[in-house]
């Protein structure tokens, strides 16, 4: 009988702790727990960094700085891209990973010789990461698409992520989405 | 016997084309095969468009055209990358995709409210990609790398492939690799 009460306490005690918790990060309301993005409660996936290539961009912001960019996919993403099945499937995810722009001088020096005046670029410093994640029950208000934009690994604030699905919209054709699969041959 | 005759024909026969066969496409010697670069007989690694992202790059040629980079790589060089591994193991392959740059007026016009002027570029035309394959003992020549260049599936000629081993060889602290690893955080 002793050992039950204790068990007993120590369950309950547990289960406080485990309801303070939750009450104090959130986590019963992903949209404003500190590690997910407001009004979608996405966060980061984890591994994103190795999904397969989408695509490749850069952005000449003007005098806000230039970025180079790439589009990676998780499984259920590439897939669609590849069978070009649109809508995307539930589950697609496709993240968009900015860096800062910067010159590769030793690039430069090489490629001088049998391409004179040739300017080379690379990664730098890496800015943000946006998610794009599907769910059209979820997310049905916002095209089945949650959204997230992360910075140093914290979610940017409600004012930023208001603007995520109008920027979108004119990408309805394409289920919203402004990326398309670089080719090979 | 008389099936371990018909036996004995057919072999000889299968034998006898399979040997036509390797003599004809030069399989026998990798480096004159019409499907494998000159000097180094590399092919095109079945695949390739599935591996991981290593970094992204954008070349601007002058009056030879811009274009937007991406290089990936194979689970070991990838392996490789992460665990900071010089030189690069046996069995390294890292492929450099290169597409043409092409304005990209749907994104303009969407970004043009937020940030007033910003050019978008994405990849457009696939161009060429160019293959180094990591054989220490088989490249020991070239730094233990092997080169390719392949446009529309087909190895450029031998000049073009002369070129490959002394360019990269200022890039000899990283093991003739000029590509980094792109960071997130």
């Amino acid at each position: 009988m002793k050992r039950i009460a204790v068990l007993f306490i120590a369950v309950t005690t547990v289960a406080s702790l485990v309801a303070f918790s939750a009450q104090a990060s959130g986590s019963g309301d992903e949209a404003i727990s500190p590690n997910s993005s407001p009004i979608y409660g996405v966060t980061v996936p984890p591994g994103y960094r190795d999904w397969q290539l989408i695509a490749v961009k850069q952005l000449d912001f003007g005098v806000m700085g230039e970025q180079l960019r790439a589009q990676l996919g998780n499984d259920i993403a590439i897939k669609a891209y590849k069978q070009g099945t649109l809508p995307f499937p539930d589950g697609a995810i496709i993240a968009a990973l900015h860096w800062s722009r910067v010159s590769a001088e030793d690039n430069n020096k090489v490629l001088d010789g049998p391409f004179p005046g040739t300017q080379s670029f690379v990664a730098g410093s890496f800015v943000n990461v946006q998610f794009m994640v599907k769910d059209s029950k979820k997310y049905a208000a916002t095209g089945g698409w949650g959204f997230a934009d992360f910075k140093d690994g914290k979610p940017g604030d409600k004012a930023l992520h208001e603007t995520c699905f109008p920027c979108h919209i004119p990408a309805k054709d394409h289920d919203y989405v402004y990326t398309r699969y670089a080719p090979v041959n």
